[in-house]
Formats: C-alpha cells, structure tokens, sequence
C-alpha cells in the first residue's frame, strides 16, 4: 500500500482523507462489533466525530460504506439491479460470468481472497459477512427467484462461488486455476441457475435403489 | 483433547507413541517442505530415526500416513473405492451424502474445518493439500468418470464440496448452516452429478440473445 500524499499547502485534501479514514475506522470498529444489521451510520458518525450528513454525503447507503470499509470487491445491490432485467433461464450464467469477470481484475480478486481468508479464519468477520450478504443479497434473490426459499437459495449461490474461489485463486487447484473465464462460466452457470430457479428437492427417492444407501 | 494416559510400568505403550508421535512429526515436516509427491517414506523414516519398514507397519501407505499426519477426515481411496459399484447416476448423490456425513460427526467436522482453515491461510499448507488431492483424489474420479477431464472434473467437485463446508460450518450462513442432511444432499448432489458425469460445456453461445452480455 502507498500512503496518501500530503497536502500541505491547503490541508483540505488531507482533511478530507482524514475524514474519511476516520469514518471507515469507525465502521469497521462498529461492523465488528455489532454486526451489520446493528451498526447505524449514525453511531458511526458519533464515534468518527462528524455529522451523518457527511458520512451520508461522502458514502452515501450503510451497504457502500460497508463496502468501502470492508473493501467488499463489488456493491451487491448494484450488480444485482443488473440481474433484474435478464432473462430468467439466463441468470445463473450472468452471476457466473459476473463473479468470474470480478475475480478476472487483480484489485477486486485481491480484495476478494482478503475478505475470504478473514471469513475463514476469523468468526467475527464471518459474523459481519453474515449479516451483510443476508440483508443484501437474500432480498434481491428473492426479487429474481420469488420469496420461497430465498435464503436457502442464496446461500447455496454463495457455496459454490465461494468455492470455485477457494480452488481457483486460494489453493489454486489445477486445471480450474488456468481455466478460461468462459469455460468455468460453461461449468457452473447451470449450477447457478439451478440454485436459483430449480426444484432444489428432486432428488428421487434415495431408498428406492438398491445399493445407495449411506455410506457408513 | 485428553492426554495419553502413560504406562509407566512395561514403558512400551508410551514408546510406540512416542514413536508414532515422531513419525507423524516428521511427515508434517516433510510434506510441508517437500509437498505430498516429494515426501518419501524412507525420508520420513530417516527424519523419525525408524525403520521404513515401522512406518509400512503403523500406517500402511503414504496416502493414510498423509491422513493420520494431516489429521485428513477420510482416507480418499477407501470413500472412492466404494464408490465403483454404484450405480454411475448415482455418484453425485452418493459422494454428497457420504461428505456430508462425514461433517455430520464432531470429530471429523473439526478435522475438516481445521484443514480448510488451514488451507485457506497458509500457502504450504494449501500446496501440500494440493498434492494430496490430485494424486488420490484425481486418479479415482478418473476412473470413475473417464480419463477426459478427470482433474477438471475433481476440481469442480472439490470447489461444491469446498464452497458447502464453508457456508455450512465457518460462516455459518442460515438456513443452509443448520439444513437437514438430506436436503442438503438434494440441492447438490446434481451439482456434483453433472461436474463429474455431465456436459461441462453445454452453455448457449453467450452471444447469441439480446442482454447477456458481460456486465462491465
């Protein structure tokens, strides 16, 4: 990271950034320890020391300062109003696609795998992901997909891109690591849109052949 | 974690695991330093100051040395050699339910979670795991699946099976985190079906309709 140039000569800029670095501060700080349902921006602006007309002003929803504090690699609701006009039986692939396209620039795949291994390893930040893709992500699937199982849809969308960012930039599985953006958009589209769209309970009766019964 | 009880009185009870505990301690070593193909037994051996052939008779083969090691929760060849009798329609389903019981015990969910922790911070670790799979894991879905695309295949169903784990057990996202097992096995088990016997390249020309294009 390069630090910010100074500004000596006006010192507007560098109270600007001042400003803004104290308000993502607090954010985190509040993000953490309330999680994201439970941090106000107003709060946030009482323990940075500004009015939440300003933080209103500079980051303008609770969702962006979110996402400028926890360098989040995309605005949720942003690329989800995206989906809103696509053709229904095409959705899978356009998230897929969309997903893939984010990871394929160096900054949002770095933020990515940052927000992925703090997920991972540390509860707190799970707990904030958490809340932040519940409250952003579930409502807009639920828009797409309809309301039943909105939830359940979205997390098992989560699963798998998810994990195709695990094996692909973390552990950097071969073939999947070198594969071209369009043959994993091939592969896990229809995953995708079956997570969205689908029957998710039409798996035949698992009883009924010989052989398939659990593995001990 | 309780400690081993010693065995002061013929001493040779603390030996073994004396001896077991060094063997194990010169694998981490070795297969953190060498990856999973580089580690040879006689290395391991040597490093442990034993027989090769001690470690043959405690642990078999590099795969289940690996596992005891690793702390791995299933020995790969012994789930997958039981998969060759299934019914090849079958194999998304039968794979998805025998993970998801393996998570479904304590013991081994902790291994699981710990080792995707561990994969997920640590560059050596992820490198050793990644030995790990693709000579044990790869060489079974090949034969399961065909020589075409085999690692392309395993990998796939590696970043479902992967992406699940996480949602399910570190971030914990609802409903998903406390789904019943066999609703679980439903939503994936064609997921991974298609991964390992499917059409990975069945997608429409992207081009071809109106509004699908990639979002910038």
């Amino acid at each position: 990271m390069t630090p910010r140039p100074r500004r000596g000569r006006t010192g507007r800029r560098a109270g600007e950034s001042g400003t803004r670095e104290a308000i993502l501060e607090a954010s985190r700080d509040r993000f953490a320890r309330h999680g994201y349902d439970g941090a106000t921006i107003r709060a946030i602006a009482k323990d940075a020391g500004v009015d939440p007309a300003l933080v209103h002003h500079f980051y303008g929803t609770k969702e962006r300062l979110f996402v400028a504090a926890m360098r989040f690699p995309v605005v949720p609701s942003e690329v989800l109003s995206r989906l809103a006009g696509i053709d229904r039986d095409r959705l899978g692939e356009m998230l897929a696609r969309t997903v893939l396209e984010v990871w394929g620039s160096e900054e949002t795949r770095a933020q990515s795998i940052a927000l992925l291994r703090s997920a991972v390893v540390n509860q707190r930040a799970a707990a904030m992901l958490r809340g932040f893709v519940t409250e952003t992500i579930v409502g807009a699937v639920a828009r797409i997909a309809g309301e039943a199982d909105a939830e359940y849809r979205a997390c098992l969308v989560a699963s798998q891109i998810v994990g195709l960012g695990i094996v692909r930039y973390v552990v950097a599985l071969e073939p999947v690591a070198s594969a071209p953006t369009e043959d994993l958009v091939a592969a896990v589209a229809p995953t995708i849109q079956r997570y969205l769209t689908g029957d998710l309970r039409e798996l035949r009766d698992p009883g009924g052949v010989d052989g398939v019964a659990a593995l001990p």
